[in-house]
């Protein structure tokens, strides 16, 4: 039986609220055998209050040795089984722009690239132009029309930009256009299916249209597009655990990831304080709320242990805050680990600490990777920790009499 | 989504290198309440440094509480799911005599009986004649031909022998012929689709022909055949997980387990000694190494505790030479426990150590099933450690952006 339709049967409407703290990437490695995580150096005595009166475990965000990237890992703890829901490169994409997909639409992840005389890719990367020069050709890009499609063409970065077809009946499964190498044209793109083959068309006539309306803008003289996503079809927080969820977040892939599950994004401001006052300000009129801080990743991937320890002990300078609103359950843990000793994301499992009155504390009373081993909650899949929320909230039912 | 599709959507090409010790049956029971095990009793000052420097945990071959043979036990530690991937007996049997069984080979076990005038089974396992006896009796059931098969009829021990049936589209729904009981005759073979009805129809006539040759050979004077079985088809290490795998067995069973998931087999020689010298030779050829140590499984289905302590200390000696080599990941396990106490394989979860420079150290400082509990690998189905290696081996990409 899914795990979903089981919670649909089991959940009960209560005035609990829950709290879910992400700290990105939290999970760390020592530097030298022996040492500290990150997470373990830092001074948190807040979380770690938290720890003694809570119960603690580590989360495996997919699969054991599996690293996940930023979608597969919120999706595991928004409660969704991030191998059944995928995400397409093109949606993220569209997400960390902040352009609001939608169910009509196949996004794709596109580049600006070199091509020479005879079409042949020269530069993948068309040099990494300056992101002025990816806004201004992106503006020329716009000036393309294909009849009954409206087209968005929106710039990310350096050679980097997002294209989204919106239409009725669009299929993605369409091929990257980027031959991953040079010395070649770029590829034209095929439908595996007879909607994916009308896509395909459509993102042919574009290509063809950039082509001419760059031709004498080298090194930025074509794009190639990949990672076609539609929209996935996920059915949301409160159809399936039949909460009304909030996400207060800073970045937009992340208020993007939130949307995509049914959450409503509040307008979080700038800074963890401001996402502070949101918490209060929006209190009374939701029961489920997603705090995202960033800065444990980012540090994470700088390779910066000393800057994670730091911006773990802000993190934890607003607990208070959280608690004085007398959160029902609260949660504090990562969506992966980001080990600054690896300056990228890990499969290692993530630190989790839940707190509330129902829970059954555990010997362990202070927050790091090392003392959650010895956690109540063992080592879990994420994907299961929306369910033990609930539970704790009093907001599921007995399964079978 | 299938894990194996997850890990070759997912895998790196890398040079790093990875050692699976298999120390067969390594998890154990203490003799009294209060005690240790055979692991805990051993002194192993090396396997305890890897241990320091490492992660630990606990592994479960199957699922908990089943006691898995050779066969599910080592498929799980390569990374296949042990219930998705069954080896039949009579496969089992003829890869535990040496016997390269291929993809048209239906193999079965066979066993010498006595059977009265009337043809009824007075004695199922013929008295358990000397193995020189089977060794004659296989020499005449070799003379039996039948058109358009391949038979090879091979003597395992006492009793005991392995038939072989190569042919094309040859089919193994075929039922045992044993009855399991005395006083009946053996039943007639039936298929239970077409292809196997054939295979059906030539065992009818290798019994029939073997009862002819036999009649004058009392106490071994029929045969009765169980176990029919093909040559599982499983896409190899190499296609799955990427990488370049050899077997350092000495004993014939796992060899051919080894060769069942594509693994090279090596001429390894005879003695743990010879096994760490094929190691150091074939290291600059290879990237992934079983080594398989057969003696804390025989000690342990002995019921010799202190035999089994022994053996394990010898293996300990044995780990500098293999950190010598400076693997990017070393692990050691067992397929399963053989805990001296019971005499038998067991379905307690068995003592697992990864050491990498990118795990993630725990608290774990000896080597030992009830340190392991404590460890930070948790307890974990054995078809994840190749998973896991691979991730420690920088061999596994991200799944998602």
């Amino acid at each position: 039986m899914n795990i979903h339709d089981l919670i649909r049967e089991l959940r009960e409407p209560a005035a609990s609220k829950i709290v879910l703290l992400v700290a990105d990437g939290l999970g760390g490695l020592p530097l030298e055998p022996g040492g500290k995580t990150e997470l373990e150096s830092a001074r948190t005595p807040n979380l770690d209050a938290c720890v003694r009166e809570g119960v603690c475990g580590l989360s495996i965000p997919v699969l054991p040795g599996i690293t996940p990237g930023s979608g597969p890992g919120h999706l595991a703890l928004f409660g969704y089984d991030p191998l059944q829901h995928r995400i397409g490169r093109g949606i993220l994409e569209a997400l960390g722009i902040h352009f609001q997909v939608g169910p009509r639409d196949v996004a794709a992840r596109g580049n600006f690239c070199t091509v020479d005389e005879a079409g042949r890719i020269t530069d993948r990367r068309a040099g990494r132009p300056p992101t002025e020069r990816c806004v201004a050709m992106c503006r020329k890009l716009q000036a393309i029309r294909v009849p009954d499609v409206e087209i968005f063409v929106e710039p990310v970065r350096e050679h980097r930009f997002v294209v989204v077809f919106r239409s009725d009946d669009l299929g993605d499964a369409v091929n990257d256009t980027d031959p991953q190498q040079t010395g070649v044209p770029p590829l034209p793109a095929r439908g595996a299916d007879p909607q994916s083959e009308r896509t395909a068309a459509i993102v042919n006539r574009f290509v063809a249209e950039a082509a001419g309306l760059l031709k004498d803008d080298a090194p930025t003289n074509m794009v190639t597009l990949r990672g076609f996503a539609r929209y996935p079809k996920i059915a949301t927080m409160q159809e399936v655990y039949g909460v009304r969820p909030v996400a207060i977040a800073v970045y937009p892939m992340y208020k993007g990831l939130a949307r995509l599950v049914g959450m409503e994004v509040a307008d979080a401001g700038a800074t963890l304080g401001d996402q502070m006052k949101t918490l209060r300000r929006l209190w009374d009129e939701y029961d489920f709320f997603f705090l995202h801080y960033k800065y444990t990743d980012s540090t994470g991937e700088d390779g910066n242990f000393a800057a994670k320890v730091e911006m773990i002990e802000r993190l934890d300078a607003e607990i208070p805050q959280v608690r004085a609103l007398e959160p029902d359950v609260l949660i504090v843990t990562g969506d992966h680990s980001t080990p600054s000793k690896l300056k990228s994301h890990s499969w290692h499992p993530v630190p989790t600490l839940l707190w509330s009155l129902r829970c059954r504390p555990d010997p362990v009373t202070e927050f790091g990777e090392s003392y959650c081993i010895r956690g109540g909650l063992g080592q879990f899949q994420a994907m299961y920790l929306l369910p033990l929320a609930l539970a704790n909230a009093g907001r599921l039912g007995k399964y079978g009499a």
